[in-house]
């Protein structure tokens, strides 16, 4: 019984997933969303997401309406992240009786306008008493069975492929809360990165490519709300694979160079988390082709290797390989 | 902007649900689940659950094994009262780091022991940290277009149908807040009622019953989790219409007039909660062969009637006729 007066935060947030996993049924395990067989032709994609107050947002940062448009495009994220088209999503509120009723109108103006672009609906919900706001969102989406992506996927010789920019997120929020940086930035950098992190897009819009490719097997992937470098980590552990990235490939750099030190950015390209981009890994020609039809919005950052381990490359040598930890990932406690 | 400083409380829980409806599609709007039609032959039904600690449940009369429970029958009600078969539910945890995590590992037992009578699995969730511990579970079900059972179904004419017994969960509450009450009652009764309240059952077994039926048009109802008044309401406000309910028909009089005085009896009865039983409304002949299939376990307490309001009449003249207004609901604020 030595482990009978244990907490939460002595184990943390990866911890306790491990404790209970025995809960859940094995196949479900391990991707962003999980998959029920309800159709004979498409599967159901299930992904569920709790937003707290001072925890996943502030008032000095984000804006009731940026609250809701962040928590739908989290959910959509993760059924992007599957390959599935959204069908709908539930809000389970709890809140404060002196939260200003006009905040949560704000909120629910922030999730529809998000989740319009993609007429994806609210069908429900619940709404309770609590000390503290918590959003509670789960998002349901279809996918042929064979365009399921998961994060077991990835094959020794597949190329790393990334969508947009990676640390636009983290520096939008630190522009936010320090807004005398930044002055070396334009106008536009500034609102872009700021709109980054305020107002993210779930990658739906990259989903028809894909289906366009002549995929001859399943595509491994995940999206990057926890980092980069943790999507890779997944993508590697659940694979049992290691990648080998090329920095020199990454994306963003000019720009975010610009706001601060080299050490900083790299932390937030590879850490940063919340860009909500995709990281997908599948065949090295497909990989051309994806990105010739995504025109320069996507980029190959590397490939799988049989070795478990993730080799951060400089190929001019300005920076030392760096091997990151396929354990490192981000904890909530 | 008479209204911009207008807080949560000042509106109540109806009130923040109707300023939120207008962001919501009107057909998922009114019943216990929302209906997705993701299928040729079946639909889906979601429903969404919050759990806060302190206010639905407490550490003085709600073991970490029964918080789960009740949020599972909870949720797999809500189906029920969908005439939905439930296929999975995610559950959305957030808690602060210092409790315990044998307390989670037990939230989960108690989950799963609920769910897995209906072979039901936890296919994922999210975990995260707050200052309060919060429980939001979505589930989800399939029924066949023609057997959703719904709030706004019922016709002048029908049998009003209640299963199980109402006022026992309250009662039971009253007992472990209490345990120097209810001297007259037998350990086995005693029981009884603390087992209504700590480990409810969602009343899917009566599923297939109903489907027996040679039903002509669709069932109306809903669940009795938050009372027995509220849900006659709630149908009658949906469908148009009134109801004439017989005291005399409800049950677990016997038992409760055991433990406290006629008046708060009868508001147990009508108004407890969590008696997740369901109240149903159908022709009076299909109304008869339900019962007879329940075998006790179901009766008729009234019928629906054309004027909108609740009767609530005695035949044994003992008290009043009263009328219980359409608009009395739960409020949470």
């Amino acid at each position: 019984m030595k482990n009978s007066h244990q907490l939460v935060k002595d184990i943390g947030e990866q911890g306790l997933l491990k404790k209970l996993q025995p809960f859940c049924p094995n196949e479900v395990i391990g991707d962003d969303g999980a998959v029920l067989t309800t159709h004979p032709d498409k599967d159901l994609v299930v992904t569920t997401d709790v937003l707290v107050d001072g925890v996943h947002f502030s008032d000095r940062t984000t804006t009731a309406f940026d609250v809701g448009w962040r928590a739908a495009a989290a959910n959509l994220s993760d059924l992007a992240a599957m390959g599935a088209e959204p069908l709908a999503i539930t809000v389970g509120l709890s809140l404060p009786g002196d939260v200003l009723v006009s905040w949560v109108e704000e909120l629910y103006r922030g999730l529809t306008a998000c989740l319009q672009q993609y007429d994806t609906p609210i069908v429900g919900g619940d709404i309770c008493r609590s000390s503290v706001i918590t959003v509670s969102i789960t998002a349901f989406g279809q996918v042929l069975p064979d365009r399921v992506i998961r994060r077991s996927n990835a094959r020794v010789g597949d190329a790393i492929v990334i969508t947009g920019c990676h640390g636009f997120s983290r520096a939008g929020l630190e522009l936010l809360l320090y807004p005398e940086l930044g002055c070396q930035l334009s106008d536009r950098e500034r609102k872009l990165l700021i709109k980054a992190h305020q107002q993210p897009q779930p990658r739906l819009d990259v989903l028809p490519y894909l289906w366009e490719l002549n995929l001859s097997r399943p595509i491994a992937g995940m999206d990057s709300s926890d980092g980069l470098a943790d999507a890779i980590a997944q993508i590697c552990r659940c694979s049992g694979v290691g990648a080998e990235i090329e920095r020199g490939y990454l994306t963003g750099v000019p720009l975010l160079s610009k706001l601060v030190p080299a050490e900083q950015m790299w932390s937030w390209i590879l850490y940063g988390g919340e860009d909500f981009e995709l990281v997908l890994c599948l065949a090295s020609d497909t990989a051309k082709s994806l990105l010739t039809k995504l025109n320069g919005d996507a980029v190959i950052i590397g490939k799988i290797i049989p070795e478990p381990k993730i080799i951060l490359q400089d190929k001019f040598n300005v920076y030392p390989s760096q091997i990151l930890s396929l354990s490192k990932g981000f904890q909530h406690f």
